[in-house]
């Protein structure tokens, strides 16, 4: 039997990667996909989520708009880094003729999982605000999960937004922070000290082939790749967000541990920095399973049979 | 046709004679009381709730529990105000007959305001986590609500908590300042400087003769108007809750002028402070009615009023 | 014996009312004036403390310049109430004969306390810059000194930098929170709650008769006076410092009581604010006698007499 | 011609050895040791120094007494580490026949380096209180000082004290923020990352021979190999402050890059975390060289060379 899964996306370049892989991975029952302001603004997010299930033939999916804002802070786009739509330029013209849900992803989460209790995997590749209402509303809710996987953080490593903190904590730590005090067990940590090591490259696209999807890939990632280029002398696109749904996938395609991570909310410096006490300092217990390693070569090679199909 | 109401309560000894008000003043229409996490756990606001309603023969009003924590932090109950269970020690033994309605909180709120678009007037008298909850969920619920009236804050006179800090603001100053900033108009802060002026004395219990109504106040009030005369060597209670009922009744009780208020939650010495820019040093627009004067023997006489009935 | 006294200060327009004050009360044993940035840059306020000196005849009191910034933060000058020089626009063209002394204000401050132990009275009118790195070389000093009054920090009313913060303690928060829990005993604050009661009017300056004094009086203090008037429709003047140095002429002067006090250094929306904890929630012992009540016109009548001569 | 330097220092188990280090090089000519409050407090440190210069027989060398705490904050001792008196034990019996300078760390290196402009060289193996105070008091200092090398701080591995700060810095966090700003150049942060990767072995101390300071060594550093031995499986010492003062005699033995640093002084869970800015996501320029990577092996046979003798 498959695995159940919700994905929770702001659908920007490496979110649609990650609902791909999630659907042509063919071992996930994906219940539904909730959509969260983010890398852009929730009915973009919404529209990109429609477009991606429309290109991938899997209109069936549900989808489910959440939260259009961060708990208690403004808006923070990447256009910058996603381009103005989310999708790096491409789908532009791709009409949306999938219809979204009635309803608010906050409920949509809660009656899946009160629905299938113990059964369902959150794959939260986006800001936290969607569980953390949800968790707000049903507190339940978090001995009724399976496990959530939670794309975001960084341990040792710099941040992508500010010195030490990555976007989709960045955007929402006040959302980060709950989740992570919530208790779910196991909450699993992919951050970018693993995702940055998850590359994606010209000759991994070239081996897609030469279907649609391969076109998209090609066409959503090449901004990307050069910017990517510019810094590091090296065309390649770090695969976030779909690593998340490679360690729902597969857990073994990472090593985690156990540690206390607490987010920081009250700095101006260091907001959004996920501080993780690798040494129990704080003498709290252990409540993430933070990625360390990657075995980044396995995950890219499941996730272009995946694509390749 | 009267004004129609949605109490939101943590039902400790204030908030039930604010209920209480409400129902006897025959000129609101009061859609449902929707209980939180305060001054007692939810479980016990519910319960007191149910009792007050019994009490005062209004099974009918509907009671639908919310948020059983705040937002982000633990929870902080008074005990030591309310007493243990929450109504100073009366009504111990009443049995609770009434039930509770289906749901939470946070969509009772949604669902009466888009079926009464522009007509429901939320009395907040406690912390504002499901007000909070609920424009999270649905952000239109900003301009489909008549107004707000909320119970918190202090602009000019001490804390009850903190030395800054009001209780209800305190206790959850995210949720605070989410719903100053959302852009209710108006908003109505009904704060310790105007509560503490709204005394009740044993003069005035006396005057509610002798019913089991007049009862339950004189015996709720009895530690609160000890602990009062201890420190200000008179036996009273101040009125809070009710209050921000009656300035729901009529706005001529206070004077209110509009300002920017900002809810401290960065700080360990000022979490929870309520400032309030009197001189618009911020430039930022005005999002709150502060009440800075109270009509308080005309606010005593519609309260005596109201209970002597 | 005259009671023997230093004044820091950082010379804007009040400062140099303050100054003339000690110097014309006849009272005052001025060991020296030490220097601080502030309102204006600390070679400014030195000239102006000069110039002051060289109007009033009192050339001979030592004048010494400290700290050119505040401890950690960057400098917050204030021309657009005491003009570009500090002084309104008054003694532009005098030329500045005095010399100031060799050596720091720090070290002169430690060295008079050490020569006078248990005598000296130091009156702070501007940030506690000064004060706090003596303290932090010599620590003994906390207990040689006789008192010490601050100008600064507001209580009950609004700040006058930021909705809750004065200016003296904004400007350098951290050695205010040093200076409030050194220990000193008495430390007296006289802050805006008193301060803006203090108010010289045109009648009072008009009173002082046609000295170059009271010719200075009047040129320094009109534009203050105009955006006194444009703003409450009085033209005045609010003595901050001077009634600072009226405390240390006579105590009687204000109504004092003692509590504890703390300085906000870790909050955007609060950073400089007096928090004073008027219940004793925080169950700290007192560590500032904080003004609440002034003898305006007493104080005013004092005022007068000193500075007509 | 040697270099000149001071060294500030907190003497416990590894300042001593720093201190030795200093001394035996035969490189350096040691202006003067100047003590400030930390591992142990003020007087135990000052003793503690004033011994391994009767010690090494080098009691020539100026001792000068400096701040007893940090800025702002409480002291907070590390007697776990370095034992009661701060030298893990070891010369508990020697008594102390060296006298300390008159006059205060802050004024003597202000003087040193006045007299020597842009020849002094700031070997900073403690809390930063006294260089902090220093700069307040002699603004002009950073300009005249030739270099200022600091052990303190951690940019990739985690802290020593909290999840993300070392000691030095979690110490004086303020101290540290004004130093970072204040324009030293260079100033190189020796930070947990290097220094934890300088480790003296059993094998290293059984090389140094049976001197009184080869005793001196084994038994001050038994206890904290014993602890390390727990912790890791290895019976060693990290010479975190010797490698500060083998920064000082050879720069050549670390990798440093230019980076913006900033310490986080307002978060109750980061204080004191050393922020490096790797990518200049601030736009700030380079104010601190952080090494990287160190030469351990070579610092290991400059540190035994030293001290054999």
């Amino acid at each position: 039997m498959n695995k159940k899964v919700i994905l929770d996306v702001d659908t920007g370049v490496d979110d649609a990667l990650g609902i791909l892989l999630a659907i042509r991975s063919g071992e996930l029952d994906i219940l539904g996909i909730t959509t969260v302001n983010g890398n852009v603004s929730l009915e973009q997010a919404t529209v990109n989520t429609c477009k991606i299930l429309q290109l991938a033939g899997a209109e069936h999916i549900p989808v489910v708009k959440g939260a259009d804002r961060p708990m208690i802070r403004s808006t923070y786009f990447e256009h910058r880094i996603h381009g103005k739509d989310g999708l790096g330029g491409a789908l532009k013209d791709m009409p949306v003729n999938k219809q979204v849900e009635d309803g608010h992803a906050v409920d949509f989460i809660i009656d899946q999982v009160r629905r299938y209790p113990g059964e369902v995997t959150l794959v939260m590749t986006a800001p936290l605000t969607n569980l953390a209402i949800a968790i707000m509303k049903y507190p339940e809710l978090v001995r009724q999960v399976k496990e959530v996987v939670v794309m975001g953080g960084v341990v040792r490593d710099f941040g992508n937004v500010t010195p030490t903190a990555e976007y989709n904590i960045y955007v929402d730590p006040e959302a980060a922070k709950l989740v992570f005090k919530a208790g779910f067990s196991p909450l699993t940590l992919v951050g970018l000290d693993v995702t940055r090591k998850a590359l994606l490259t010209e000759e991994h696209i070239a081996s897609l082939g030469d279907s649609p999807l391969a076109h998209y890939v090609k066409e959503s990632t090449a901004d990307y790749m050069q910017r990517y280029y510019e810094r590091n002398g090296v065309r390649a696109c770090a695969l976030h967000d779909p690593l998340a749904v490679g360690v729902a996938l597969n857990r073994e395609l990472v090593t985690a541990k156990p540690y206390y991570v607490d987010v920081e909310t009250r700095s101006e410096l260091c907001d959004g920095q996920t501080v993780c006490d690798f040494q129990n300092r704080l003498s709290q217990a252990a409540n993430v399973h933070v990625c360390l390693e990657v075995a980044a070569d396995e995950f890219l090679r499941l996730f272009i049979r995946a694509l390749r199909g």
